[in-house]
């Protein structure tokens, strides 16, 4: 298995994900191969005297997209970057999933236009994780890639969301809920209104119905469905709880889910391929965690079951 | 300055209700007297051997609207419940506001039946309180009264959240944010993006641009603003946040104010009148402080600053 990191990708790229490469290294087991796509110098630069390990290999790469720029016309315009060349790799099947905590557009936009949505799938969806109390995590989605949903895109998050659960974490018949502003159906905007008339027929995954704010990390469900507005505003809440009471010394397991550290990796569901987003601001320790997650995510196969799921 | 509580209102009513409007009556000034509006009998049975205090009044309703009652259709049935009652003393300006933790649906009805919008007022938002790093609130409007707004509802809603924080909360010259998921004005929602778009050459308050869900916290502004469904989402998220990590020992002072006794009360901004509604679950220390509030609210003069703002 090759698992794919942008070496040029993140505020303190590359020092960061050599360094979580370097972390995570020691506890590959012996057929997954970690793969630096990026700047050979840069990445040397880094490691200094340290030889690199022999299940870290290194894809030389010229150009680098940068945070700011035009997904679309960067794509275009530099074929060497990081990020062209991980798509161009995932593409032809030489890496098993490709990871950046470079340009989120950047890494849409080339997945798209690279791998591509399966057949079927209204948008792809951005996956992060809700810490719950009993130390699990619930599947969040859509947590960016599409601020604006229409009911069908919700449902089918159900769906998706459900086969991740399924197969990627092991949760046999994944419970899915809808955020939403009360417990009853006809509760909320119009587009969950009639979300949860959607939901609550499709019999390919279990909907246990509306979940409110306050249930995100009680344990009522296994999958939080929601619009890309709605889920990166929580996430995003949720990470600064947990920064500021950290700052002021608080110390709990239950909060320390809450650093985006703990996972590190966000997937794009609904692609031809494994491909994996991370914060910008992203540790060594982060880099640790995605790479990590992205191996359960190759082994789980679960892009091929949301292909079967929807053909 | 008479401050009336629904003494029927509430899933622990009317014991919660009269506990919390003896346990403020010492720390209030002279001039001012609550009025439990609520069945007689059942508000002397909470009070058992205790006398009234002198600054404490009754004013005997027979009837309950209850939780899970249809707003319009009770108050039309029952004329001598205490939500009624409440709202026809509001009117007559026998009070000088009404306070309920009762059925949130029937005090919104209710309220615009009675003392009726503000001319000008596109639609009355409820507001919450997001607590500071700083120790102070932000004010965070609507949490729950409109699920689906348009941009110019975003826009009002800046207007008159920087009336409450300038004149309730004694903020000079509130800075007023939009909730986004990211900084620059063109991301998110088509609503989001076109009400930047008004909000940005509104002159009547201080517009500092879009906040993302990392800074709810960290004293970047004064007034957030969102719709409904968004507010009611963060604003249970951050209560339960604080009901866990209570649960699980952690204390902490910024956390405590995420406890939603820490304010109590929720104004229904955009009225003709002081009107405030609290969570069901209000302990008696929760009717406490949303008495503080609207003893804060009345002297504020805030409604009548909003009405001079939209004539």
């Amino acid at each position: 298995m090759k698992i794919a990191v942008d070496a040029m990708g993140g505020d303190f790229a590359p020092h960061a994900i050599v360094e979580g490469a370097l972390l995570v290294s020691p506890e590959l087991p012996e057929q997954v191969t970690v793969v630096l796509v990026g700047d050979q110098a840069a990445i040397q630069e880094v490691l200094g005297d340290r030889p690199l390990p022999g299940n870290i290999e290194i894809v030389h790469t010229s150009e680098v997209i940068l945070m700011g720029e035009h997904p679309t016309k960067a794509l275009a315009q530099k074929p060497n970057s990081s990020i062209s060349v991980g798509f161009r790799l995932l593409k032809e099947q030489a890496i098993d999933v490709f990871c950046s905590a470079g340009n989120t557009g950047a890494m849409h936009v080339g997945a798209l236009f690279s791998v591509k949505s399966v057949e079927g799938i209204m948008r792809p969806a951005i996956v992060g994780f809700a810490p719950q109390v009993s130390g699990q995590f619930a599947v969040l989605l859509d947590i960016g890639a599409n601020a604006d949903c229409k009911p069908e895109m919700l449902d089918q998050f159900g769906e998706i969301g459900s086969i991740y659960a399924k197969y990627t974490l092991g949760i046999p018949n994944p419970r899915v809920a809808l955020i939403n502003i009360g417990e009853e159906e006809q509760k909320g905007s119009l587009v969950v209104q009639a979300a949860y008339q959607l939901m609550k027929v499709n019999k390919k995954y279990n909907f246990v119905g509306n979940l409110e704010g306050k249930d995100f990390f009680t344990d009522k469900t296994d999958v939080i469905v929601c619009d890309g507005f709605t889920g990166n505003v929580i996430l995003k809440m949720a990470e600064s709880v947990y920064e500021i009471l950290k700052s002021r010394g608080v110390n709990d397991e239950f909060l320390s889910h809450m650093n985006y550290e703990a996972i590190g990796g966000s997937p794009i569901l609904g692609l031809n391929g494994n491909v994996m987003i991370a914060h910008g601001i992203s540790s060594p320790l982060a880099i640790k965690n995605m790479i990590l997650l992205a191996k359960r995510q190759v082994e789980s196969e679960v892009y091929l079951k949301i292909k079967q799921a929807l053909s």
